[in-house]
């Protein structure tokens, strides 16, 4: 059979379980991106249950990253690599990893595991792709110094409760443990918020674009402690090079896109145009898009901010009437985005392990940091001033996602948290992440869309 | 660094690429795909030549995808799969692919190239289903009978003649080399063909509808051949059973979708209508591709028939005018189409490599083996009768394109194929493939574009 195959039935799979998401969602007054990442949960868990190799494999995505990494880096054979990096997760996950990667049939399973991760990630750059199309950079530099005050805030506030709250609870762990828990907490992932702002068609508020512009902040400000945390628990000391050099990059790169974006972005479209004026109007975007966000992680930065600014630049204006295929940028890249972001949820809600909440002593510790991520976040909220919700961004920059799990794997690997706090931060990201949606609904059903004002 | 990161800037290198080589194709008067495939070669061989990691190994895309397999499937270390799977390609191949697919880095090379794989298998089942689209099955049952004669003849002619030419070269070679040779001459790859009927709006004409009928009926035809031969080479009889199963249910498949297809989809409408309104019209018609092309693969099948048959099932008259996002459907499937298909040429050129071309033994084979493979196809074009042009029927069927690498492949892997063979046999998929686009449109240019008649 085709080594094809096995992707483009987990397609449907995903396709059909994201619209039946949807559907439920919207039949309990849900946003539908909720109804996505439950689905996907759902699935994921009775996938898991019955014991099914590839839910199985989902459910551990963030290992196989790894195995497969560690497979072509060092040349070892696969069983002796899960021995090595999945020995923290005991006999029984290490050895359900084994069955399951390594042997007859094991490259199908990886294969449509990695296509389903491709589609994830190029999802969710062309989910933020779309909301900067709909936002633009003036809109974002009246709201700069509000957004650069919630995304400070946002920062420190977590910090300090997620650190305060781990010596608490672990006065005799080291102090090492109680600084990478605190980091992870200061993570903001965008998705699921613009995805929210979107499908209640609130893009246009000023509370989503403080929110936007904070998470891009806050993209940086998070490398930072990475870049602080990382060094403190591995050389013993801050590398001021290192962040000097992180932050100078971040603020050049945004600042450029800022200043002269969109002159660089009309100046790129002439080439195009002579180039390929036929499919210019969806090539030349999608070009800048995929150059932007390979830029942002060239740099550090995640994706999504480079995939973000190149939304900003790009604007109606930029393209004539006369150039074939003329329909809005917006439904030029509706195709894409309406077919990938959802996998991207879909994809999110499968590694949902439901386990996880069954140890108590996990969730006690879960519960705590829960309570110090949701106050850091919503205190950032206080900072946004007046004229715009202060709790409706405070809950939108509640979720960790994917940004959070990366922060929580880097701690895990080179030893900072081990298996049970890296459970605890897994139960926080789901929680945050989660909750978001219907929170957000419930925060603008208190005030009317405000499509123009500013 | 994200893992994503490098195939960010892969897409964006291979949108730019294709652009530039669809553009020097417009000038010089040739259709845009060809364009595209040259793009790829050239960059493909410079980076070649210049020893850039990536291009060394997606000049070997199909070792790779061996070596992949073997790795996860057997468990053995990576660098020990190489030594075995690639001992015939002499050690400084073999050498180089460890040297890149083993140690530091290696992950990330790994990944983009599987990356680009999913693109690009992803770009042609969009292109087959794109035409799908545009055709409908009342003027494929209106061409059938002229089809399924070229698909005979088009299988049957290459196989006498590559068989015979084969016997010519080499009387003192086992009968299975002649067989295998015979057999890879047989393929149709159709999807060069129907980019050019699309590029230089043909498809509507009575020819391109006689070709595509032909390749879909030749697939069927060819998974028969490879039915027969592979059991000729590996146990030394037919099995019955297995042609049987295998023609069995590629006929029910397809008379399915042609007798009943277009009552089905159209049920499944309904329950996807209830499911998703707002996205209907971009995730039914998907939906609908990514299960035909799956099950299409699943009976076995190329996954492009399937894609095509779902094309085929589908209208615009299925859709209600009231129904959200009413745009036509070729509009809502073109920005996927656009991005992705080009992908799949590009990604075909760069694994032509021009060092093939250097040894006149391996020449010498390859031109006896090119004109087996030209005049076989051509004089498949007498079949299609009177009412169209032969010619053009002809040298539609020309390309054997990834139909006829996957069959070399699988003859050097049982052993049928050795490896000067292969690359005889590489160079003639390769000559097949890209004289086809200026000689069908030099076809065309003889007959004025036939948009209504049939």
């Amino acid at each position: 059979m085709d080594p094809f195959a096995g992707l483009l039935l987990l397609l449907f799979i995903v396709v059909v379980a994201a619209a039946l998401g949807r559907w439920i969602a919207v039949k309990l007054d849900q946003p539908p991106v909720l109804g996505e990442l439950v689905m996907g949960a759902l699935v994921g868990n009775v996938g898991y249950a019955l014991r099914i190799p590839f839910f199985e494999m989902v459910m551990n995505m963030a290992a196989l990253q790894n195995i497969n990494a560690m497979v072509w880096n060092t040349g070892a054979p696969v069983r002796e690599i899960i021995d090595r990096i999945m020995a923290g997760d005991g006999p029984v996950i290490s050895g359900m990893m084994e069955k399951i990667l390594s042997g007859p049939g094991a490259v199908d399973l990886v294969n449509m595991g990695f296509g389903l991760w491709v589609f994830s990630n190029l999802g969710v750059v062309l989910l933020l792709f779309k909301v900067g199309l709909e936002t633009n950079i003036v809109d974002m530099l009246r709201v700069g110094g509000r957004a650069s005050a919630v995304a400070i805030v946002g920062t420190i506030a977590p910090f300090i409760l997620g650190y305060l709250g781990s010596l608490a609870l672990a006065p005799n762990a080291p102090q090492t443990v109680h600084i990478f828990l605190g980091a992870t907490l200061c993570a903001t992932s965008v998705g699921i918020t613009a995805r929210v702002f979107s499908d209640l068609k609130h893009l246009q508020s000023r509370e989503a674009r403080i929110v936007l512009g904070a998470a891009v902040i806050d993209d940086v400000l998070g490398l930072i402690v990475l870049a602080v945390v990382a060094g403190i628990v591995t050389t013993g000391h801050i590398s001021l090079g290192k962040i000097a050099g992180v932050s100078l990059l971040s603020v050049l790169f945004l600042g450029t896109v800022l200043l002269v974006g969109e002159r660089l972005a009309h100046f790129g479209m002439k080439i195009f145009r002579r180039l390929d004026p036929f499919h210019l109007k969806l090539l030349y975007p999608l070009s800048l898009m995929f150059l932007f966000s390979w830029f942002s992680a060239f740099i550090g930065l995640a994706p999504i901010v480079g995939a973000f600014a190149a939304g900003l630049v790009l604007n109606e204006a930029l393209f004539a009437a006369r150039d074939a295929r003329h329909a809005p940028l917006e439904d030029i890249i509706y195709p894409l985005e309406g077919l990938f972001a959802p996998i991207f949820f879909v994809l999110m809600g499968m590694q949902v392990n439901f386990a996880t909440f069954a140890d108590p002593h996990i969730l006690a510790l879960a519960g705590v940091l829960v309570v110090a991520a949701v106050i850091g976040k919503l205190v950032s909220g206080l900072a946004a001033g007046g004229g715009a919700s202060r709790l409706t961004i405070g809950i939108g920059m509640l979720p960790r996602g994917e940004v959070g799990l990366i922060f929580a794997s880097i701690g895990k690997s080179i030893g900072a948290v081990n298996d049970a706090l890296y459970s605890a931060l897994v139960i926080v990201i789901i929680l945050t992440t989660v909750v978001t949606p219907p929170a957000l609904k419930f925060a603008l059903s208190r005030k009317p869309p405000q499509p123009e004002t500013t």
